[in-house]
């Protein structure tokens, strides 16, 4: 097992809340994490669409899964996120997490979340500080 | 029961999620929502901290409840949160929702999630469209 | 001369900062505007580099364009900046704006500063709101 | 003079942006700036209104002024702002920076931009990063 796979297996085994959002992991490697998920109808707001929680939840494990993968403990700072297309139950949301750029203390990333017609559903830009402990 | 309180019925009644975050209101009114709920072991990250979609939500439901609160839908267009303090499983965290200002198309609101010692957890800004379509 | 070109004709002509900012159009066309400028000396801020607010200002000018050129007024409703990398008099900042989508009301754009070494100096995430007059 | 009467001193001194946006500085304290400004025909946008890169210019100076207050450099990583009132020229605009939260390395400011009416203009949520170098 390589180091990046040996983080997320340490992240993702103690993640509840991804496992409860029902988080499948795609694709992993540096400063990459691409994930999909299903809508289900426990994960809806009061007008039975997607809650907005639900799509910034998933986009931030992407974001927390692809920022850590450098081996250095990440915390998100600040996050902005826009809604543009909403959801409902049994759709299928696919998340990609990119790195923008990562410096010494900063680390910068562009999550973007799409449905199965390839529209953009939310855009999110994370930006995490690096603590400089060690994630293994 | 007041138009409000009817509104509010109406919106947690169908809220599958807020359910399952274990929101209680305190407080509604007019373009204002207070909630709590507590950190439960299956809200945490892959660092046993609170994960910072639970946040999010809590904060993205006081939003609904207050901006919707006017009578007229209102869905989140953009949110910007900063993370400031974290929290762990067993702790009480308490949101308000205020509003900024309420256009004819748009409303701003502020919503500050505060731990048990009164520090501040997050910052929570959300920008909503006003659809036009009454809620009740 | 087409629509498009008449629009940012018209914009340019009474917008009197970016004047000030000494932008320079390199392409325009439906949902895209790319522009570059050069940091002055009275451009900086109290430690002499370029002040945050000439780098939000050129690219906040960009997504002005890039979302009128639709030909539907347009006004700003968030902006969320991300500041990557600093910049000193001299530096030459290429700023590209992009469409990411395009609704009845909202309008969302994706704006990038670059440095002449081609490292992202920020990013700039933008929401408008289209207030349905004409520009034109 | 105090130590944090010196740190504005110095500040604006260098900063040339600033002396052009016309800003007076009405109160500074740790943690705390008030300034005003007023709206100069050389600030619109294309349609005629000041430029939101003006709203935010010179409420980016005031985060600055506000965290420097502290002692140490602080550069801003993240802004959040939101457009809610236009203005004109002619109009004077008072601008408040408060601090919500410093930490070790981090900062959190909210600043708020009001017109002659008390209006909200946009409000301004600052994320700066403490360098740990002294402002003087």
């Amino acid at each position: 097992m390589t180091e990046t796979e040996q983080i997320l297996e340490k992240m993702m085994q103690t993640d509840a809340f991804s496992q409860w959002l029902g988080i499948v992991i795609d694709e992993y490697r540096l400063g990459y994490c691409k994930l999909h998920y299903t809508i289900r109808p426990d994960m809806v707001n009061g007008f039975n669409m997607v809650h907005g929680g639900i799509i910034f939840s998933a986009a931030d494990s992407a974001f927390a899964f692809a920022c850590n993968s450098q081996g250095i403990i990440s915390v998100a700072l600040d996050v902005h996120i826009a809604f543009i297309c909403a959801g409902k139950p049994g759709e299928v949301f696919t998340v990609e997490a990119k790195e923008i750029y990562t410096g010494n203390k900063t680390a910068f990333y562009d999550i973007i979340t799409t449905n199965e017609q390839g529209q953009i559903v939310s855009t999110f830009k994370g930006t995490a500080y690096r603590t400089g402990k060690l994630v293994l």
